[in-house]
């Protein structure tokens, strides 16, 4: 049976206690739509989760995507599994009904994603890029083209891809070197591309591929990219499916997780071209895609705690099986579960409070997305959406670091049967490895965060964000409990940790931009363990006079994320205000 | 070509101005040897390094051991690459000349084995477990033992291997039930032992492994354990090779690292049982493993180091070749190579003041090791054990923990293609995954360093070096240099942090032991970066007077570890000495 249960309580609390999911709810869009139907829609995930995609994730991992022939092969059962998905109405879920979507927040759809991320990463992929790409058509296609595609995606008949890297063209997207020649009502296509997310399968009768290219005479760099429709087959202007189009997978990645996902090389053009279709205007590829990137990072920041999740219910299970030692604290003759070893049940602890605090980030990082659409207030939503802006690198790059240390804790946890691929350890750690990297690097990430977030205001959001941090220290001092009075400190020194920090930024990104950008990542870290601490305290205020189990220990992971874990971002002032200037200077043939 | 060349001058460094290379060559044993040998021998080692072992660290690992029809197959090029090896004289550098070895310190084999471990870890764990058999029978065998199997193992015509592990006894080697039957003047073994690195190949003729055992009556837990050698050929009175013993590999495990090394499962006396020779006396043989415990943590820590050097060494190469975007901080409209952008110099600046730290530390622990063999005064041999027994945890757990961010650091440098498998990347992040967990879990080292070693002395020892710490921090108060004075701060705030709580600890880890060993690897996290701070100033005043670049960067990567990587250190006293009781006291339910 499955090794992993979705954990409902846990989500449930983080969407009602922390994201406001009544405040969702009662957005312009969302009027049919009621708490118990959210639960139901929760339980039965679960239950497909942990029923058919869970058992999967090992099979993904050693049988892998292979191309065969030309022809990708999904790992056994994955194909049932998507089409079991897909007639349960699963890949749609925060879309237009009218297209097939059920019409549910980003909120919930964020809860959705991560119990497929725990459940099988490698499965969980295709759907989100097919997510990212309807987004995109949803803003920016012709009526005509989302008449086309749109409903087909949604509903996960057809899948979708996003098509950007190029081998000289990874980060700096504006590199890139793919070509769309004009021809009556569309362009020819021709290009490779690199590292394509489900670039092929055989699970779906068409796949859309969205192709960033440049148009003859387009200026060099971002300003002269266009974005693209390329189906895989011609739609007829029946809805049916037409020829073959000229692009095919010239060969899938070996990766060091995430096996299941066929990472492709796709080749576009190889003989008259592909045929694509321009959305928008030429030259504003860019800026379309920039409109999908907050919930595409979201996405991905959500894998860490995905990975986590799935990581601490392993590590728990073992722990409380694995019989070594005796008690060393309490005594006895007899090994005990080595969950009753301190330094084994301090990882855990670890492991825990660091997945409560990305999911709590995460799921409000989303009732932003939806705030920031469907608020009736302007001003309000503006707000919403600085909010979004700044939490969205956090949510990527610091998620997804620490889904890689609980991770690895899992693999600790385990001994010497972490390191033997059965076990499952090992895949969690390898799979959760990529987030990090795509989607834009955490480097990237923490370069967006200071140099455009902190950047392009002032730090007034960050400001925004450190008064409500203040404010919560504020009614923590008010308590009279010992677990929460516990918090003020470490809560109070990373905040104005935080601030100062984001003082001396503001001060130096203009100035000293070698400077402040050595200083990026590890401002992110201060960051992510302040804002997660913060998060932390908000659970255990919203459990304050219930006696009961879950709430006695929100209250004591939370006093454990602010005694053990916000020092860790604390411990980044100084790198970041003093460091930056020799990272700087240091000449490259010191290397 | 190779992509690792041995980086002789940053070891020879090391060797001189950190770990006394004169003062150890000064010791009774060493008269013969000079420091213009020892530089011979280092660039030999780096020849053979770079040409055979390296180019093959790839194959190891596509390839990996197979078991095929009870044989162990190794990988392609290996039983050539260990012939070389062994004609070359590599295996037995620091053992007796007269049998067979080349009578060096093991300061020196220890800068042999960073060279190993860089160059191909698969390998080298062959030759380091055989290593470790060697000196447990120098120890401890009888003579005429001693005259069967040290010269064979020495000069590497026979490997060794270690037997401690069962399914049931990991960390707990008290509760394994392998049976030792005494017939006439051997044994018969029976059992099954897991995780038995080298367990069997067919490079060599004869294996000798080394086997804990229990004997008929003997005491439960570790005081009833046995040690034997039970050869995989039984030697004839003439040395010759005798009739196959009863054992044999049943299966090999399938590792997420470290493939070319064969971990078998080993299965003793399916039949008549095997004949085993007893080492010493019955239920000695935990005290004998003792003696060579801190070698073998000493190999394994520099495991972190050697895979750190060689991912730090891919990551240059990459960073100075990638070229993504235009330079943020210069500008102009051309791209340029990656290394030019501050967040790729700070992971690079970070990984290479990992790298250097854990040199110094691993070579200082190792002298310690000639040191308190050899010198002549018996009260100066003591102290040195002390340092020793003191820094060995640190070397194996610090250093195999920063080994495995450093092999991250550098998938990360690659971006994108750092996640594709023949990049190499994700080879050292797998390899050294491992390196936390064998010869006792990193958790295992810091409850030894809190609860052994600062508990059986009131921490005496670690005072002694505080005081070392303290008198280093003065000199650097003297110097007129900006980057020196730059690390007085940082290293003077994690002294007194160290001080702190190694007070605490000590005051703790009798009466609250629970509240002590849930700290123990955070303190175990503090201790490594203040020591490996304290390197990094030693490093650095070792420079002092000279204006070459290599002297420089000396100073410029001390400063960068003090300002940079202390702090994180520091930032482990809260969790320390508030966190411990809420570890110890959450209910097991909780989780």
């Amino acid at each position: 049976m499955s090794d992993y249960a979705a954990p409902l309580a846990d989500i449930r609390f983080a969407l009602s206690q922390i994201a406001g999911l009544d405040n969702v709810l009662s957005l312009q869009g969302f009027e049919d739509l009621t708490p118990d139907l959210i639960d139901a829609v929760l339980d039965e995930a679960g239950k497909f989760a942990s029923g058919v995609l869970a058992p999967l994730s090992r099979v993904g991992d050693t049988q892998g995507a292979r191309l065969e022939n030309g022809v990708v092969r999904m790992p056994d059962g994955f194909p049932e599994a998507y089409k079991a998905y897909v007639d349960g109405g699963w890949n749609g879920p925060v879309f237009d009904p009218e297209r097939g979507g059920q019409g549910l927040p980003w909120l919930v759809g964020t809860a959705l994603n991560e119990i497929w991320g725990s459940a099988n990463l490698g499965f969980s992929l295709g759907p989100l890029l097919t997510q990212g790409a309807v987004e995109l058509l949803e803003a920016h296609a012709s009526a005509e083209q989302k008449d086309t595609y749109l409903e087909n995606m949604i509903t996960g008949r057809w899948t979708g891809t996003m098509n950007l890297t190029e081998p000289q063209a990874g980060s700096d997207v504006g590199a890139l070197r793919t070509k769309a020649v004009k021809e009556g009502d569309h362009y020819r296509i021709s290009g490779q591309k690199i590292f394509i997310s489900y670039g092929d399968h055989e699970m779906v009768e068409n796949i859309v591929h969205l192709v960033l290219a440049r148009t003859e005479g387009a200026p060099e760099g971002i300003k002269g990219i266009s974005l693209f429709i390329v189906p895989k087959y011609l739609v007829n202007a029946d809805g049916s499916l037409g020829q073959r189009n000229d692009l095919r997978p010239g060969s899938l990645e070996h990766k060091m997780g995430i096996h299941a996902s066929p990472t492709a090389v796709m080749l576009y053009g190889e003989n008259e071209g592909a045929v694509g279709y321009l959305i928008g205007e030429e030259c504003r590829g860019i800026e379309y895609m920039f409109t999908m990137m907050n919930n595409a990072r979201l996405g991905v920041g959500l894998q860490g705690l995905s990975v986590a999740e799935r990581a601490y219910q392993q590590a728990v299970a073992f722990a409380k099986e694995r019989v070594q030692m005796r008690d060393a604290v309490n005594g006895g003759k007899e090994g005990v579960t080595i969950i009753h070893h301190p330094d084994v049940r301090r990882m855990l602890m670890r492991m825990r409070a660091q997945v409560e605090a990305m999911r709590c980030l995460a799921y409000e990082a989303a009732a932003g997305l939806d705030l920031a659409k469907r608020l009736a207030d302007p001003d309000a939503r503006k707000l919403a959406q600085r909010r979004v802006d700044l939490l969205i690198p956090i949510v990527k790059a610091w998620s997804t670091d620490v889904g890689q240390e609980v991770a690895s804790t899992n693999v600790q946890v385990h001994g010497g049967m972490g390191f033997i691929e059965e076990t499952g350890a090992a895949q969690h750690y390898r799979d959760v490895r990529i987030a990090a990297i795509y989607e834009g690097t955490n480097g990237i990430q923490s370069i967006d965060l200071v140099g455009r977030k902190l950047g392009r205001d002032g730090g007034e959001a960050m400001g925004l964000l450190a008064a409500e941090i203040a404010a919560t220290v504020e009614t923590l001092r008010a308590q009279d409990d010992a677990d929460l009075s516990a918090i003020v400190a470490p809560l109070s020194e990373g905040l104005a940790s935080l601030e100062r920090t984001t003082r001396w930024m503001v001060g130096h990104i203009g100035q000293n931009p070698g400077e402040a950008l050595a200083g990026a990542t590890s401002y992110m870290k201060l960051a992510g363990y302040v804002v997660g601490g913060w998060y932390m305290a908000r659970s255990a205020l919203a459990t304050v006079g219930s006696g009961d189990a879950f709430s006695v220990q929100k209250r004591q992971i939370a006093r454990f994320f602010a005694e053990q874990l916000i020092p860790e971002g604390v411990a980044m002032e100084r790198p970041i205000t003093t460091g930056g200037a020799l990272v700087a200077g240091m000449s490259v043939d010191a290397f």
